[in-house]
This record gives C-alpha cells, sequence and structure tokens, in this order.
C-alpha cells in the first residue's frame, strides 16, 4: 500500500478540518484508496490551537524548513491564506519536489505562473481544487469532466458569504447591516469582511476558473470587480415583484471578441438554476459546446467541505502520479494575444425617481430610444404626490448605452436613477 | 505530442455524436490537451450511415477483428449498446491491451466485475463516464472529486425520458399517453420505451453509481424498481397543490444497517433542489460526511453530451497514463457482506376514496395509528355526495407498516386506497 506522508501548514479553520478528516478517515482511505495517508507533521506556531485539536506536541513545529525537509513529507497542504509567508513556503516545498495542495485563492491567482514554473521543474504535483468553492469540485471537473469542450461561458455564486447576506435580506427582509452582522456572528463573515463584501474573494476565483475553462491565463487586474455594499432592500423587493433573484454574480464570456471577467450584484431569473442557490451554498454554471449546461451546486466554504476538497487533492496525487502536473495543460502559445472585452453586454435594472411624471416618462423613453436600448417590463411604484419610483428592466444592451442614457436622464431635469444592477 | 488512435464501434446516436466531436476538435485537443486524437476506424455495419456522417471509406469495417487488432488504435469507444456483441468486443480489446471507453450502462452495470478483471490483467483502461446520465460528470465526481468522503446517500433524476414526460404533464397537464408519444416524435423516447419507463436505465445508472459511491459491487437485481407508467395527472395535481413535484427518483443509501438502493415515482418537496430539474436535464445530489451535499446538473442524454462524456474519458485516458485502472479502487474485502436494506424507510403521499366520510376517517385514522404512521398534512378534495377524495402526506415510516394499513383500510370497507407514492 503506497504511504503518504501529510505536512499541513497553518491550522486554521481549513487546516483544522483537514487535520480532522485525514486522521478520521484514515483507515478509510486505506480499505477504499489503497493509500495510507499519515500527518507527519504540522507548522503551527499556536501551541494552544495544536493541542485543542489534538495534534501530537512532537509533529507541531514553527519552523518551516524543519517541515517543508521532512524527509517524510509528500505533500504539503498550505493553509496559511494570504501571500508574504505561504508563497516562500510553497516555492520552498515545489523546489524540492514536494506535492503542494493549497485553498490559497489570492496565492494561486496572483503567482500561478511562478508556482507552476517551479512544480514543473522539479515535478512536482501542485493542486488547488479547495482555493475555489471549497466543496464544489470545479476545477476537477474543468480539467478531467468536461475538457472536451470549448466552454463559452461560466457564470457562478461563488462567495459564501455575500450570497448568506443577500439570501437574508431577500427571503426575509433584513437590511444589510443587520445580516452582515449576524454573518459575523455565524462565522460567515470575517472580521474585516471587505475581501468579501467587495468582491476580491469572487474575482480571485474567476480568475482561476476563468484561466482553466478558456484556456489562458486571466489576470485578477482583468477582472471587472463591484461590491454588494450597495445593495438596497428595496431593489431587491422590487426584483422580486418581477420575478427575479439579486446574486453576487461572477461572469466568464468567451467569443470570438475575446474574454470577458466580471464580479458585480445581479439579478437572476427564477427559473434558472442558479437563482435557488441560497445561504452558504454556492453553485457553477457552465456552458460547452458539447456537454451543453452544466452546473455543480454544493457548499462554498467551511472547515469540512474545503477540507474535502484538499484531502480530495491529496489523494488524487497519491493515486495519479503518472500526472502528477494537473494544472494547465495547454499550449503556451494559447495565451498570446487575449483580449479582454470591457464593454460587456447584459440587461440591466433600473429604478427612477420621476417628478412630473407624464413628461418625464416622455423624456426617458426618447433617452434610451436614442441609445438603442429597448425597455422589456416597466414597473410604476407610486410614491407621493409629487414623484412616483419607476422600476424597468431592459433587453440585452451595451454597458456604455446604459450609462450614457443614465447620465442624460439625471441631467434632463425631471428624473434621478436610482439604481443600475445588471441582469443576467 | 502524444498520438492516439481511436476505434468507434457502432455510429448510433453516441458513436456518431463522439465521431463528429473527435473530428471538429481535433486542432482544439491538440493546443488544449497536448494530444493529437484521431479517429483511425470504425465499425458499422450501415455503409450509409457511416457515409451521412463523413467517415471516410477506407476507415469504415464491418470486422470486429480488423478493429480491435489494428496496431494504430489505442483506444476502442463502444457505442453499440446491447449486451451480446458489445460484450465479447470489449473483452476482445481488453484482452490485447487496448483502453475501453463505454457508453453502454446495461454492459457495465452487469459485468463490471468480468470486465474490470481483464482489463487489470492486461493494463488496460477502462472508462465509463457515458454510461451514467451523458452530460453530468457524476462518475468522474465520485472516483476524483469528492472520493475523500464517506458517502451517506445519492439521490438522482438519471433518466432524460420519464423526466421529459412527467414533466410535461406536471407544467402543461398532458395525460402520460400524449406526453409519451411526444417524447418518442422529439426522439426523447425510443420506439420500445419500456427500458426507460419501466425504470431499467435509471436501475442500472443507479447500480454503477452506488457500486462507486459505496464501494462495493451493487448488483442488479438488488435494486428496487418501479417506473411511471401508473402515473396519473390527479395524482401530479394533488402533489403540486401541497408543494411536490413527482419525478422519477434513483435512491441510494448507505448506513449501518446496510445499502439501500432504489428507482420509483417519488414527490420531492418544491424547495430541494431536485423538485427544479426539468425536462431532459438530470441532476445527481449526494450527501458526504465531509462534503455535506453536491448536486451536479446536466443534460441526461443526446449525442453531444453523452459524446462529451466519451471523448473526456478519451482525453483522460490518454493524459493519465499512470493511472490506466480508474474504477474501483476499493479493496475485494470490502465488498464481503454487504446487507440489502428491502424494507426501507420513507414518507408516503396517499390517495383514498372514501364512502362515508365521517365513520371513514375514524378508521383510517385508527388503522394508521395502529401501524405507527403519523400523518403531516391531510387534503380533503370533495366528490360527490356519495363520496370524497382524500390526500395525505405521512411522517418517515417503514415501507411494510404503510402496506399493512393500505390492505387493512381496502378491507374496511369504507375506503379505498387508490395511489401510494413515496416522498423524498
Amino acid at each position: 500500500m503506497k504511504k503518504v506522508g501529510v505536512a499541513i501548514l497553518g491550522l486554521g479553520v481549513v487546516g483544522g478540518g483537514t487535520y480532522k478528516i485525514l486522521t478520521e478517515h484514515r483507515e478509510f482511505y486505506r480499505n477504499t484508496q489503497n493509500v495510507d495517508i499519515e500527518v507527519v507533521c504540522v507548522l503551527e506556531k499556536d501551541a494552544a490551537r495544536a493541542e485543542a485539536l489534538g495534534v501530537p506536541k512532537e509533529i507541531v513545529s514553527a519552523n518551516v524548513f524543519e517541515v517543508v525537509s521532512n524527509p517524510d513529507v509528500n505533500v504539503v497542504v498550505e493553509c496559511l491564506g494570504g501571500i508574504t509567508e505561504a508563497k516562500g513556503y510553497v516555492l520552498d516545498a515545489l523546489n524540492v519536489g514536494k506535492t503542494v495542495v493549497t485553498s490559497n485563492k489570492e496565492l494561486f491567482c496572483k503567482y500561478s505562473h511562478e508556482l507552476e514554473r517551479a512544480a514543473k521543474r522539479t515535478n512536482a504535483g501542485l493542486y488547488f481544487e479547495a482555493s475555489c468553492v471549497g466543496g464544489v469540485p470545479i476545477v476537477r471537473t474543468l480539467l478531467d469532466g468536461v475538457q472536451s469542450n470549448k466552454i463559452s461561458s461560466i457564470q457562478g455564486i461563488i462567495n459564501g458569504t455575500t450570497n448568506y447576506i443577500l439570501t437574508r435580506m431577500a427571503k426575509d427582509g433584513m437590511h444589510y447591516e443587520d445580516a452582515l452582522s449576524e454573518a459575523k456572528k455565524l462565522g460567515y463573515a470575517e472580521a474585516d469582511p471587505s475581501a468579501d463584501l467587495d468582491g476580491f474573494d469572487a474575482a480571485y476565483k474567476l480568475s482561476i476558473l476563468a484561466s482553466l475553462a478558456f484556456h489562458t491565463k486571466v489576470p485578477f487586474a482583468k477582472v471587472f470587480r463591484e461590491g454588494i455594499s450597495n445593495v438596497s432592500r428595496e431593489d431587491i423587493a422590487n426584483g422580486n415583484e418581477l420575478g427575479y433573484t439579486l446574486k453576487l454574480l461572477a461572469v466568464g464570456k468567451q467569443s470570438e471578441h475575446g474574454v470577458e471577467v466580471r464580479v458585480h450584484p445581479a439579478f437572476v431569473k427564477n427559473s434558472h438554476p442558479l437563482a435557488g442557490v441560497d445561504g452558504s451554498f454556492n453553485a457553477v454554471y457552465l456552458t460547452g459546446d458539447s456537454v451543453g449546461e452544466v452546473m455543480l451546486y454544493g457548499k462554498g466554504a467551511g472547515e469540512f467541505p474545503t477540507g474535502s476538497a484538499i484531502v480530495s487533492d491529496i489523494i488524487y496525487a497519491a493515486t495519479h502520479e503518472g500526472n502528477r502536473y494537473s494544472t494547465f495543460k495547454n499550449n503556451a502559445s494559447a495565451e498570446k494575444d487575449v483580449k479582454f472585452v470591457t464593454d460587456f453586454e447584459s440587461a440591466y435594472y433600473l429604478r427612477l425617481t420621476v417628478t412630473d411624471r407624464a413628461g418625464a416618462l416622455a423624456k426617458i423613453a426618447a433617452l434610451f430610444a436614442k441609445n438603442n436600448i429597448s425597455i422589456v417590463e416597466l414597473l410604476q411604484k407610486s410614491c407621493d404626490a409629487e414623484s412616483a419610483t419607476v422600476v424597468l428592466i431592459t433587453h440585452t444592451t451595451h454597458e456604455a448605452a446604459v450609462k450614457n442614457a443614465v447620465s442624460r436622464i439625471n441631467l434632463c431635469g425631471v428624473a434621478k436613477v436610482d439604481s443600475v444592477i445588471r441582469v443576467l
């Protein structure tokens, strides 16, 4: 039976979950996978944390060199997060030929090329399923399940914190601030939640997933990003009335115009499978030229779902030795001359406050027509004697045209655009 | 660049789709997967069929020996269906060390052990993603995505024909016979649709998926099977009123009591992700001890979705040479002493015709109580002066208790049970 020695760097939520899964399932993996996986050392400065998890003192170290150079270690699991320490440690491990499994989306998103070069040089494995949507095996699926397809689009709800907040606002009418503080209390949001709320977390993941799906490097800087902090209960309720659910959506598209990548709040029609992805669940919906539409749905994060992804990668590494280097298989040539689309097309939801109703609506209609924007649905919501709220949804159109129409409407003196939200 | 020579056995729907994908994507796979896949021969007796697909005459053969022994062939794709020819041909290929990719669920369900032994003997690859739910990469996910988990249950809508019929009945109020003939016209149902309608197709797939999920061989004969031919519009409408959708469900469970496998119509609560899986879409919903709940959703069948699965397997075989034998990794010992649960537990929907209402309801309630069956919901639907229709849903209970109560009710003289449908 093959023996695998594992080192875990960092016993936070994910590292701790990985430790628990590996120790509790050791016999199970011996029986079902024909591998004997042992945690042989752990990098953790906080001795109390290690003790709370029941990690034997003799395998805990605070010295990364000791851990990485340990001859019994075949696989190094990086669960530190951040860049500074993590990058150096991962490169140290790869440079001495140890396989690395990481849950660090920021690291893999920003430095995958450097890490891959190091892995190739020493024929080490490099796995990162856990970096993208913990419990959803989307990396494996893109690499080994739908790799026969030209993927034209991926759409995902790939951040658990924001999805929890938006679900609580939509289903229970909560205010943004209340939903956020509840999410913090429940451990769904971090003390400083800006990486989640402002869409950074989703953008890291989208950068990785779009790179895999489209067989090219999609740099983080190319991902358009807009968070959920301006989302209002009013817009969520209006969307609901029109049959839409608001989600923080990650969208990647590839067409003859180029690659388009963006993260922003978007209304999703309730009949679309993504609309029902609630709370801490996440999902990725992709379209391939042969397979058609495929959706993968599961928990986005958490010690065990993310730990599951890490351990699945460890087993994969152990049982696929002939294929250690499992990331981008595309020729480097495919990366040249990638165009990134910035004026993307979408349908739009607009909320306007209108004074002088009759005259305003005529002006607005004219401004839309001038910008080639046609309207699918319009809902007039009464306000008071002097002004009314109007909500409308447009056909698919260019973002630039919408921006132009919005600025003209705001200048026309009889209406003000309060919200613009993209519609999937 | 690695060269792969492929032989396709049978140019029916799936074989034809595979041929088209491989020929149209050859350059794409060279660029993205670093493999050059060429169809070097095809087994097809119908020359017109081959011609219609544009297959060069010189690579078409009617002689399987010629095809399998062709030294340029590395991978044999079996798309013949059925057992008689297919089994012999697949064994011929494996015996000479050729990797086999098959879409044949009946063959793999019934003879996987024999095929695996042959594959092991010659170190040939054996892949069967296409045998289970065409466009849904569930086999790869079970083997390489969630293999770190003890899977406690899989629930699936894994037959496209029945799902199309049930969707048309539920959404458009169609009669069973009308929906069936429409499905035939559209090519969703075969001329003799009994393998689909009676649940054989779903049971083959469930046998394969449960074997993978539970790390043991689940023989076809152990799968409880009930088809959709007795499903009525009335029950579908009643379920809808109570917030449930009727599906042909495949259920596999593993617990300390043993393994439970069954295919039958079942009501699914509308809030469950499986309830929204409509038309020709299929889905598998699984629960693992670490990952939690995961759902995979996609097209169940069709030339391109199933062809996509076959071609993904061919690429996997070509790029994972060190891991040619990709099926059951469990120790043979795990297969001993598997218990199969037959008196399974479920919630139940019952529809009854009741004469003498007051007296009947009291008797029915007493009979349920005697069998430890408690009722969650009861809906009285008026009929005429003499009789009424009563619809009820029970709490989870033993199937034997329900059967016992039903036979007692039918004997009591004042009520008749018209339908019994399990509830997920």
